[in-house]
């Protein structure tokens, strides 16, 4: 029988049911390694690994032929160095995000436009804080950069949120969900900066998206935008972030992904003016429906594998994505 | 020609030219108190009051026969004594602050569900947080008490967000927006409780509302609830919901009004664990639309008071609502 091995802690028993039951219809037998760490004397019989390995474990599974991340951003296994031969097929779990991330743009999106921080801190020192001027994602122009699970989410949410319009920003000119009201792909963005007033960025980390939102375009921004980033830290040029925020070019930012993570003491993005700081938790995996989703796309791309189907979340490592 | 008195400092210049026109139209001359304040030699022209006055100055108003609150909350503005005669008519606002308190609604619901209080206090102390459990809208039961223009609007939004059921609560049974899952009365509200994933007060103060939610009744609801208050702080029983807090029968809590208000210095609603205080803000003038909609449902009041016809917004100050 052949053999697969799932890394990582995120799995609850109806999870180890729902896999084992695939798996064993898939013709697998499945081994589980909370920690994340499979013995090097072991890792050679597993044929199919789902999950957070480290990274230079990748080598150690000599007979791998799919690696499936339990993750959507696969920036750091992109390598072909990592694995043990470049035919090893890598797929993610793209798809699994979208709604818990959609809630933490809807949430940091009214927490900037309704001052929640300065809300915050002032309870916590017991003071009843002062009236300040709110703004509301009904009637807002918002450009979202980034067209596919998570864009579409929150594009939905917003939608229904009353925002005035909602533009998709994509690599390729396809189609998109009915709540963006219009597509554009990336050479266009330029156009649309001026009048944004929130400008989402849910990119993955590939060649093209480092340094994605320049200096130069940053600027290009009206004083009363609004910059969200979910994807990797790597698509802002964070230094000319916070020169916009403490001069005032920008009105505020929320940023859960950073160049370096976690941040360290003494950098600058700290201090950064109406900047809403959270530690890479808007796609953590502790929400019960991003597990049971996550599962359920691997289960589904189990089935894929087995009877010789294309992989549904399959990524190019020469492209990523 | 009849005289019409706007007090507040909430208008902008095309809401004067609204008032102006619709005034003019009307038979109605319009005089502005961006201070609030109409000196007591000119009160007794007035006809008809606009905006937000002082409770006391009232009675000086000595020709008054219609006043428009500009807010939602007219329970301070019942007691007929506070009136030059008992036929002065009551209307509200209400209807232009649903947009605000909803969005204000789901920005709190998500920063419970998702510990953004705690995110921000870590983050202005330099700290790179921890992975917190996060929950979600979607799936969750939601019990709301109060089904006019605020309770909508939230149930609305709550809807496209994924939220499995809405239970509307009102005090007599009438049809409710779809948005409602079902409707119910505030007597089988008991039966609601214990399954409710969250629980929101979105209602008006009467002598009905005063200690609503009571110590029992927050006792019905389970350890892993929320309770978000919008509309009085008289509503809860507030040490009841303190002591449930801080002993953690209930998950947490957002609160936008209080029994007291500013809050007193030492007052141990400060201290409640898991509470997100806000100091009566959600519902705040600031925000464009609420401005608009509370010119334009005055305007519309004013055409229906000249034309003799009912105003849409009449409050019956021996019940309160």
């Amino acid at each position: 029988m052949k053999k697969l091995a799932v890394l990582g802690d995120f799995l609850e028993p109806h999870h180890h049911a729902q896999i084992d039951s695939t798996a064993a219809r898939c013709g697998f037998a499945v081994d589980y390694y909370p920690d994340g760490h499979v013995p090097a004397e072991l890792a050679g019989q597993y044929e199919v690994l789902y999950g957070m390995p480290d990274r230079a474990a990748l080598r150690t599974f000599t007979s791998l032929k799919w690696f499936c991340g339990s993750f959507a951003g696969v920036d750091a296994y992109l390598d072909d160095a990592l694995y043990p031969s470049p035919d090893v097929i890598l797929t993610n779990s793209s798809g699994a995000y979208g709604v818990t991330i959609a809630e933490h743009l809807i949430m940091v999106t009214l927490m900037l436009l309704r001052h929640a921080s300065a809300y915050v801190l002032e309870a916590a020192a017991h003071r009843w804080g002062p009236v300040l001027p709110m703004r509301s994602i009904m009637g807002s122009t918002i450009t979202v950069v980034g067209t596919g699970d998570i864009g579409t989410e929150f594009a939905r949410r917003a939608k229904a949120m009353g925002a005035k319009s909602i533009r998709g920003v994509r690599r390729t000119m396809k189609p998109a969900d009915p709540a963006f009201d219009s597509v554009h792909t990336h050479d266009q963005l330029e156009s649309l900066l001026p009048d944004t007033d929130l400008l989402v960025l849910a990119l993955p980390s590939t060649p093209d998206t480092i340094g994605f939102l320049s200096r130069r375009r940053i600027a290009l921004l009206p004083k009363t935008a609004f910059v969200i980033n979910v994807g990797r830290g790597s698509a802002i040029d964070q230094p000319a972030l916070v020169d916009a925020l403490n001069a005032g070019q920008l009105a505020g930012a929320a940023l859960d992904v950073f160049v370096q993570e976690p941040i360290p003491d003494g950098d600058p993005i700290w201090d950064a003016k109406n900047l809403l700081l959270t530690p890479h938790v808007s796609g953590q995996l502790s929400l019960g429906y991003t597990r049971d989703k996550n599962v359920a796309l691997f289960c589904e791309d189990l089935e894929n594998y087995a009877a010789g189907r294309p992989l549904a979340r399959y990524v190019d490592r020469k492209i990523g994505y």
